[in-house]
C-alpha cells in the first residue's frame, strides 16, 4: 500500500499509540473526579496543555482542547462573533476556505452577520493588499487558513496580523492552521493571530482531538456548555488518552520537519515529472506551499477516474479535500481560482508525510503513467 | 485500587481497547476519501451505525456521532430551539438536570427562550402531572434525564412521551439517556422520546465519543457546521475507531445487564450497611433508581473529607457529579431537592459496574467504618 492522503489523515504515529492505548486502558479516571486518581488524570491534562503550548509558542492558558478542527473552527467563528456584536457585523474570509469555514460563515450569514470573501489568485494567494481594503471600522473577524488543503499554498499570515491590527484594533484574527502542523516550521507568537485551530490526526496523532488556541483577553463565548472543563470555555469530559497523544504528536511532527525537506524535494520530482506526462501543476512549486502538498491534473480526465484506477492498485490519493470528495462535484478551490467546472474534477491531490520516500513516488509515477496510457491522454 | 465512580467515569472493556487501537493504527484513512481504503472506512461507520441502532432500538439513519454527550446534549437543546421558534419559545426541563443541560439552558434564556424548571421531590421523582401541568402551547421542548448520575433516580420515560405528545404534538422530547447505558435494559422505541444522548465513555466505551438519537422527521438545525459528514448534520473528520469501539462497548453493555441484578444487590447491602453506620441514604433503594448508584451523606461531615481519606487507601469514590466536584460547593441535586447548603456538602456517591464485586463492597465498607471513627462520628 501507498498513502499518498495525508491532507485527509495520517497514521498515527507508533509512540502516540503506546501513550493513547496505556491511558485508555489503565488510566481511565475522570480527570474532574476530586479522588487521587481524577486529580493524577488533570495533572497528565495539564501537562499536556503545556508541552502542546511549548511546542505552539504560547502560553498553556491560550490552549482549549476540542473534538477535531470544524468544533474548533465553529467556537472562532461563532464564538467571536457574538461576543463582539457591539464592535459590528462584518466578517472577513477568502473564497478558498475549507468547508468547516464556509458552512459556518453561511450559516452566520443567515443570522445577520454579513461576510466579505476575498479572492485569492490563481495560486491561492491571498493579497494582503486586498486584505487591507476590505477591512471596516465594523470588520469584528478576519477568517483564513494558513495553507490550502487542496492545492497547499501558504499565506503570509504575520503580514496579515500587521495590516489587521493597523486597520482595526477591535478585530480579532482566527488562523486555520489545520494543514501548516507538520509540514513547516511555525509560531504562534510570530504569526501574532488572536486565535488558531488545529487537528490532530492530520499530524500523525489521534482522531477526535481538535485544538484552539485563544490568545489572552480575546473576547470569545463559549461554544460548547456544561460543566466547568477547560476553565468553564468547553464542557465535556476531556478525551484524557487523545489529548495526552496529541502533545506528543505535536512535538514529534516538529522533529520531523528535518525530513520536510526531503518530502519537497520529492514533491518537486513528483510535479516535474506529472508535468512531462501533459499535466497541469495547481500546487505552487516554490516555498509559497506545503512541502508535502502536489495538486495537478489533466484537461479532459476526470480526477475520480485516476483516484479509483489506483486505488485498484493500493495507491491512494484524492480527489479534492476529503470532506466534499463525496458528491464528485468538483473541487471548490479550483473553481474558486477560477477554473471551469469541468477542469475542476479533473484534481488529483497528492499528499505526502515523513512516512513516505523516493521508492513510492517512483512506482506511483509509473502507475499513473500506465493509467493514462490506458486512458489515451 | 477499588474504583467506584463509574457514573463518572468507567474502564475500558479489554475486547473495545483491542478494536480501537486496531483503527487506530492500521485502518487510519478519512472515512470521507474517495479510494478504497476511505470507502472501507466509511462502511465500517455505517456498520457500527447499524449495530448502535440494533442495541438502542431505532433505525441506523436516527443516530448521529458526537464527541461527547455534552456536545449532543448542546446539539439537541439549541438545535431544536432554533429550528422551532415559529412553533413558540418555551422549554419545560427540571431541576435536578446535570450542567450539560442546565447551562445551556441558561444560555438559551439570555437568548430569549423561557424555560419552566419542574421541581423532582425528594426522592428525585419528577411527577408527570406536574409535567402535564407546565406544557404549554408554546413549548417546543421538554428535556428530562432518564436517570440522575448523583442519586441514580429513574424518570418514567414512556409515561412523560406520553404526556407531551398528548399536551402538544409539535414539542419534542429530548432524554438526556447518558446514566441509563449498561445499566437497565431499554429501548428507544419503546420509550418514544425524540431525541436522546449517550456518551461512550460511561458505558465501558473510549471517551471522546457521544451519540445522538434524533427521530425521523425532528425538526433541527445543525450544531457543528462543516463538510457533509454524518449526512451534513455535523461536520469533522469522523473518529473511526472510537465509533467502532462504542458499537462493541455498547452491544457488551447490554449483555452485563444480567450481572447488574447482582450490582443492585450490593448496592442495597451497601445502603443498609451504611445506614447502620448512621449514614443517610439519599438514592431512593429500589426499582426506582439505577442498580449501580448510591449517594449518602453523614449529617456534620464534608464528603470531600471522606473522599479523600478513602482516596488514601486507594479506594475511589465522588462527592458530587465530576463535572461540578472540583468547586467543592456541594452537590446542585441536593440543594434541588430541598437539603441545605451543609448537608450538600456531604454527599458521597458510590458508583460501580460489572467489574466491581463483593470482597469490594467489603473492603469499602470497613474502610469507610474506620474513618467516621476517625472523624468521631
Amino acid at each position: 500500500m501507498i498513502y499518498f492522503d495525508n491532507n485527509a489523515s495520517t497514521p498515527l504515529d507508533k509512540d502516540v499509540a503506546e501513550v493513547v492505548l496505556k491511558y485508555m486502558c489503565e488510566e481511565y479516571a475522570n480527570p474532574n473526579s476530586l479522588h487521587e486518581f481524577g486529580v493524577k488524570m488533570d495533572a497528565k491534562i495539564e501537562e499536556a496543555r503545556f508541552r502542546i503550548a511549548k511546542s505552539l509558542g504560547c502560553m498553556p492558558f491560550e490552549i482549549y482542547f476540542t473534538s477535531c478542527a470544524t468544533e474548533s473552527i465553529n467556537w472562532a467563528l461563532r464564538g467571536v462573533c457574538k461576543a463582539n456584536t457591539k464592535y459590528g457585523k462584518h466578517i472577513v474570509s477568502s473564497n478558498i476556505e475549507h468547508s468547516a469555514t464556509l458552512n459556518t460563515l453561511k450559516s452566520l450569514e443567515s443570522e445577520g452577520f454579513e461576510v466579505t470573501y476575498i479572492q485569492a489568485d490563481q495560486n491561492g494567494e491571498i493579497s494582503l493588499e486586498k486584505l487591507s481594503k476590505v477591512i471596516r471600522e465594523d470588520t469584528i473577524l478576519v477568517s483564513i487558513m494558513a495553507a490550502n488543503n487542496e492545492i497547499g499554498t501558504i499565506q503570509d499570515i504575520k503580514g496579515m496580523s500587521q495590516i489587521i491590527k493597523e486597520k482595526n484594533k477591535n478585530c480579532y484574527f482566527h488562523v486555520d492552521a489545520v494543514q501548516i502542523a507538520g509540514k513547516i516550521n511555525f509560531s504562534l507568537k510570530e504569526m501574532k493571530c488572536d486565535l488558531a485551530s488545529f487537528s490532530s490526526h492530520k499530524f500523525h496523532g489521534p482522531k477526535g482531538v481538535g485544538i484552539l488556541f485563544k490568545k489572552e483577553r480575546t473576547r470569545i463565548f463559549p461554544f460548547i456548555t456544561g460543566g466547568s472543563q477547560e476553565r468553564g470555555m468547553r464542557g465535556g469530559t476531556q478525551n484524557v488518552p487523545g489529548i495526552i497523544g496529541t502533545a506528543l504528536a505535536l512535538e514529534k511532527s516538529f522533529e520531523h520537519l528535518e525530513y520536510m525537506k526531503e518530502i519537497r524535494n520529492l514533491r518537486d520530482f513528483m510535479a516535474l515529472e506529472i508535468e512531462k506526462m501533459g499535466g497541469k501543476i495547481l500546487t505552487p512549486i516554490s516555498e509559497k506551499s506545503v512541502p508535502n502538498t502536489l495538486a495537478v491534473f489533466f484537461e479532459g480526465v476526470r480526477g475520480d477516474i485516476i483516484v479509483n484506477a489506483l486505488s485498484d492498485e493500493e495507491i491512494f490519493v484524492s480527489t479534492s479535500a476529503a470532506c466534499s470528495s463525496k458528491g464528485v462535484s468538483g473541487s471548490k478551490v479550483m473553481k474558486a481560482l477560477g477554473y471551469d467546472n469541468e477542469q475542476s474534477k479533473g484534481m488529483i491531490r497528492i499528499s505526502l508525510s515523513y512516512l513516505n520516500n523516493r521508492e513510492e513516488t517512483e512506482i506511483f509515477l509509473n502507475k499513473l503513467k500506465n493509467i493514462l496510457v490506458f486512458l489515451n491522454f
